[in-house]
């Protein structure tokens, strides 16, 4: 038996195996993630997240995974977690962060370290509904990464590449994702928005 | 002196009164939410949120928050947290949840319960880079309330509707974010990516 070919903690042979088993049966490559919400008070609420669906099967996650957002004390709450926009640049980084981790270890290039901080400007005139001409979400986020890896800085600028270039989370903030949104009545789900 | 005007734990006087603050003054309005993020090994990495600026100066959350983001054995790691797409879930049901809350109750509506579940569909054959035509993030998200208030169906569908309206995840998810990826080399940020 071969060692297994591992870089930078990526099993290099059970990704090859994965790509392989997709060229053969592109269904398994269908996934579909889920969470459930529920509201605690004010601002402070709660997100359970235990099961997905892929390659052919129901899947549970070792752990249930529950994550409390709420806002500080000047947004009007008791700040018990991370608020929703701080969640959604933890989801950016850390996609970025594996993206590039992952495809790197399929180039065999291997990377000792990988850091990163964001910044993301929101007015708050745009969630409050007070002007029109303000978006709600963020206007323009920022990420700075450091890397430390055994190549010259131009090849590292071209590795760090690949994080933005396959990153899920990376497409869902620059380019649009379609959102349905229903709501339970009697049963039945009603479609209420679609964006 | 009156009691505090408290809707769905949302202190209506002081959202009021913020409102009012802003008005005079838009640039209490301009926020600015920050991450850090360091990577582990493989798909594990962990965002650390500690501070924002906002309402004109440098603040502090209560506590620090430290997310870890992981994948799980499928997608061949530890499984030891949500992962990013799982995050990004998160950011979206916990905001659209706030902003309806908040919203309802400078409305003067009151709400007894919300819960959502959300799904995402996502076909790893994008980020795994195997298929041009296959997006990298979400090719579509379904979020399902259920909700219960003292009031007829048709004006709790409206009430829902506040929550995306008002939310900046629900924003980020459904229009485009600018995001400019930089990396750090001796000491100056240089952009390596805009998009």
């Amino acid at each position: 038996m071969q060692n297994p070919n591992i870089i930078n903690g990526v099993n290099v042979d059970d990704l090859t195996a994965t790509m392989e088993a997709i060229q053969e049966n592109p269904a398994i490559a269908s996934f579909q993630f889920k969470a459930r919400n529920q509201w605690v008070q004010g601002g402070l609420n709660q997100t359970t997240i235990s099961d997905f669906y892929g390659a052919c099967e129901e899947r549970q996650h070792k752990n249930t995974f529950v994550l409390k957002a709420d806002e500080p004390a000047v947004l009007l709450s008791t700040d018990e977690g991370a608020n929703p926009v701080e969640y959604a640049l933890t989801a950016l980084a850390s996609c970025v962060t594996t993206a590039l981790v992952y495809h790197a270890a399929a180039r065999g290039i291997r990377i000792e370290c990988v850091e990163s901080t964001l910044e993301g400007d929101l007015d708050i005139q745009g969630l409050l509904g007070m002007d029109e001409n303000v978006r709600r979400g963020y206007e323009g986020v920022r990420m700075t990464f450091k890397m430390k890896g055994d190549m010259p800085q131009e090849e590292m600028m071209e590795v760090l590449k690949l994080g933005p270039t396959f990153s899920p989370v990376f497409d869902i903030f620059t380019n649009k994702v379609p959102v349905t949104v229903m709501m339970e009545h009697n049963g039945e789900p009603m479609t209420i928005m679609q964006a």
